[in-house]
């Protein structure tokens, strides 16, 4: 369970799991689940695997996360967000407003088209590692596909791609330069975004993407102590 | 002069010129102009070139844009776009709020370090071409010092560079896929950010950096439509 329950009704979110049921992996996943925990809502995380179609059915697709309100299924970590914050307007905001919400796709972006991207080259083997058994089949298929090769040629050479991943985040560290968040003083969903993505890195693979003295790893370490350090207790091979 | 005028005292703003007075490219007074314009502001613009050092002194630096309001001189275009929110609150915001504000650092993070290099590529030579020649002797001595090269030999075989720069926009693309402008419905501070690089780029040279059918070139014409035509009606090279 995250977050503080303040009488509000028990929200459930279907979370992409390893082998250990404990293990959270997904970038999306951890977006909403700040999200939740930003918003203080209480939620059920239930551990789900790549191959649980069959589970999610009722959402009208077969992905994760897909959050679940009483008998209202919202699939997409954007849509999860922005019915989030529609639901819940009381609750502090994700956005910060109208153009808050807005500007926010452009981290998304940036997240989907850059940053996950440069990522998948570090951890693609070390995702199919934790899976369940049940899982890695498939796993394999489609994202072999996918790059084109296999897991292990498509990561082997990955010290590589270092440097010009850490140039890439270039971005990410001038806009921290004069504020402690994305979002300024305080996180908002944009953040969140953009972490989802560190945290799925760091819960697969101890293969370090950030130099110790670079602002955005300090960033991400605001980030893991949020809520308590929700992000941090997850279990992760990164330590 | 640019915008409407609704009884404010008039602004003065130096702005980059090229050996042509009316030809206005810079990227970062562009993002002032559109900003002045978004507020509604009357604003005398005097062209300025990168050896004019001493007419900017007052502002205690020797770049420009430099606006000034009586006896105030404003520099650095994230300053002014501040100190025009800040001073002009009940005109349309820029930022949409605080949120939005502290969210638009990521907007110039991005165009500094990675749109605008990325254009330097395709633009540099073109830009000394349209200087006054007093300013050409210093501007072919400080950039190829920064680049490394001379100005030619640097954008000599700038198609290779095409590819990988459409596709380092793809943050842009994404975030534009849903909504028209960066800041939503309506274009704010972060679009004039990202448009100032684009303009820029269209004000001194022919090459064109965007397929037509590109969802950013789309948005780039609606910039350039915005404010009666402001930057359409700037002398370009590209027609």
């Amino acid at each position: 369970m995250d977050g503080a329950v303040t009488g509000a009704a028990k929200l459930k979110l279907y979370d992409l799991a390893g082998a250990d049921p404990a293990r959270r992996f997904s970038p999306y996943c951890w977006r909403v689940r700040m999200a939740l925990a930003h918003k203080g809502l209480d939620v059920e995380t239930i551990p789900w695997i790549y191959t649980e179609k069959q589970a999610i059915a009722p959402s009208g697709q077969g992905a994760v996360p897909v959050l679940v309100n009483g008998d209202k299924w919202v699939f997409d970590s954007w849509t999860i967000a922005e019915y989030l914050e529609d639901t819940y307007p009381d609750r502090p905001s994700l956005f910060g407003g109208g153009a808050g919400r807005a500007l926010s796709r452009f981290f998304a972006g940036w997240a989907d088209g850059v940053l996950n991207p440069g990522l998948l080259r570090f951890v693609l083997l070390d995702v199919w590692k934790q899976l369940d058994p049940r899982d890695q089949e498939y796993f394999r298929q489609t994202r072999e596909k996918r790059v084109g090769t296999t897991l292990e040629a498509f990561t082997a050479e990955r010290e590589k791609y270092l440097q010009g991943f850490r140039d890439s985040l270039l971005p990410l560290r001038l806009a921290l330069k004069t504020q402690p968040f994305l979002g300024g003083d305080k996180p908002l969903q944009a953040d969140y975004i953009v972490f989802g993505g560190f945290q799925w890195a760091r819960t697969v693979s101890n293969f370090e993407v950030l130099p110790a003295d670079d602002r955005v790893a300090a960033w991400r370490s605001r980030l893991l102590d949020l809520f308590g350090g929700l992000a941090r207790k997850n279990p992760s091979i990164s330590g």
